[in-house]
């Protein structure tokens, strides 16, 4: 009997290859008798977060490049999911008269209606597509950008004042997008999990401008979970640093190392495949993307995004996740993103033998 | 000037001095491509819970015989706090017409009635005092037992149908209280924070009968953070292995090394010097508790918690916090937990020299 691929969620298990390759360098040892206390930094306005992952994360930032840094919170979290919580609360008035807003444009991240929702929040509540919004008074926006599931370069969608925007630029790295400009925004998210991997470290960061907004943020992660578990925060600090020195090899004598590089290529490659594929019959399409020159890898690159946002062009075939699952491909269906079940999310990061298997199903449904 | 001596939190950096005795045997060695993935146990109800850990926490629940396991899920969170709100969200109906109370007895853990209220969630919200709870219908009871603040042993308060029961069981270790019986109930919540001392590390765990409620708790937790740290889960399963093996050479040939002993008379030696410096003079009392035979250590011991629940009793000072902290001791005033603020709540478990200055003030206070 055929085994089940599941491609539902975007597990980055792609990555443990190049982490493997990498040996012993990123390996961390932690004595029993180490951060213990609650504190990791009590003269920070994030009392919870690691000095060192602070330091690794705006160097990294500094030498891709993809986010301004200056003048910027960090606000560590238990991964970006508690992160964009955290900032629905920070942003919501507190003695607001009903609930504040809170938008994405269609197709949209399929977590974002049910986090805004979840606990019938009186501070916020979602409002649905952006595109379709046209209730008075303040909102938030969430911008995923590459967007999650389709992998387009977004720009804020309502643009009234009032507006509190929310970048969620989790895949805004060499590997899946052209870094064209240096995002400047009051309020990004970033995540370990798509940046290198390592989902199960739970460790996601904002960068804040409004110090009061960060302190909201961090008075949540209080709330929440008294803070964001440190020895996950050294362990990430180690990885992103490991990170940061292979790139800087960049230019000149190649070392054949650099993480960006390799995982550009990887990303290229599976692309390549995963297009050969579906041009092989007419059953599904992919979205088309423009190139743009990328100022870290210094060419013209392609995006390549974590997800395939595969459309079934078959007009027998209403529901495309269904359809997938009679082929033993578990994929999460368009309706979820507030669009077409026509459509599905496939994550493009599994493990090689899982993608393989992937394309010679699809080979075969198109047979 | 004197510096500031800061009992405010529980931060249980006491136990520091215990780790580093033990040396290496507590050190983990994490290479850079373990627990990448989301998932630690795709077949277990709950997804992100570590096989190991699971395993150390029966084990130890088994050897200090302080909770029934038998027929228990485990629901692993970032610290108990995050269990709290899981158990709230889990505990009330979804589609209830007003939001579900949340009580506990006072002196209630001062985090209880932000934690209801913070997010205005309309599926629950803080009703106050259990003692003074008279409203019909549902109702979720927080019982902390041995109590934050006061130490006391703690059974339900409202008894009414219709009554959800939360055990949050975080102090009963026999270095705090006697394990006079092996707790059995539906919902119980322990924390390696005040268990071993490993705050840092945000790891908690719910002991549940009803699957219905586990899985409520595990999709909170998904919507939350998308599961625990990984590698924080594997440290806590390291540190509770070796802890259960130094409690499993009591009575044995004695190596000195055990856990709890010497827990237990660290924090014997602090309630005594504490309680010789009330009680020489007459500014504050302390609550007094009746000896129980402890099971686990099987001799007759003194509770001893790990807060100190001061009163003063100088009927000068209303205000026992800001009595305090003009000489320079942060503590919480009672007010936060629901009483009169001639209460504070100070840490017992805090670095040998914080201790040692915090009894020389109170001896000054009093001279």
């Amino acid at each position: 009997m055929e085994r089940v691929i599941n491609l539902n969620h975007g597990d980055p298990t792609m990555y443990e290859k190049y982490w493997m390759m990498m040996g012993e360098r990123t390996t961390v040892v932690i004595p029993g008798w180490h951060s213990m206390s609650y504190f990791s930094d009590v003269k920070n306005l994030c009392w919870f977060l690691e000095p060192e992952f602070a330091k690794q994360v705006f160097r990294l930032h500094k030498s891709v490049g993809n986010a301004v840094t200056e003048g910027r919170h960090i606000v560590v979290g238990t991964g970006s999911s508690q992160l964009v919580l955290a900032a629905l609360f920070a942003l919501s008035p507190k003695d607001g008269s009903e609930p504040m807003s809170v938008v994405s444009t269609a197709p949209y991240y399929s977590s974002y209606p049910v986090m805004a929702n979840y606990l019938k929040s009186g501070l916020y509540n979602w409002a649905g597509d952006a595109q379709s919004f046209d209730k008075e008074g303040p909102y938030i926006e969430l911008i995923t950008s590459p967007n999650n599931p389709d992998g387009f370069i977004r720009q804020p969608t309502v643009n009234r004042t009032g507006g509190k925007l929310v970048h969620d630029l989790a895949y805004y790295w060499p590997q899946y997008t052209p870094i064209s400009s240096t995002a400047d925004h009051d309020l990004t998210l970033f995540t370990i999990t798509k940046l290198t991997g390592h989902a199960g470290s739970r460790i996601g960061w904002a960068l804040v401008k409004d110090p009061e907004v960060a302190k909201e943020m961090v008075k949540f992660i209080e709330l929440n979970t008294i803070g964001v578990c440190r020895v996950s925060q050294l362990r990430a600090a180690k990885i992103l640093e490991v990170l940061t020195n292979t790139t800087e090899k960049l230019g000149r004598s190649d070392s054949g190392e650099s993480f960006f590089e390799i995982s550009y290529h990887l990303m290229a490659e599976r692309w390549r495949l995963l297009r050969a594929a579906v041009n092989n019959g007419s059953m599904f399409s992919l979205p088309e993307f423009p190139p743009g020159f990328c100022h870290f890898l210094q060419q013209e690159t392609q995006p390549q995004p974590a997800f395939a946002w595969l459309k079934c062009e078959d007009d027998a075939v209403e529901d495309c996740e269904s359809f997938l699952r009679g082929h033993k491909i578990l994929a999460r269906g368009g309706r979820q993103f507030g669009v077409s079940p026509k459509y599905v999310r496939v994550s493009m990061l599994s493990r090689d033998i899982n993608f393989s298997l992937f394309l010679k199903r699809l080979s075969k449904i198109q047979s």
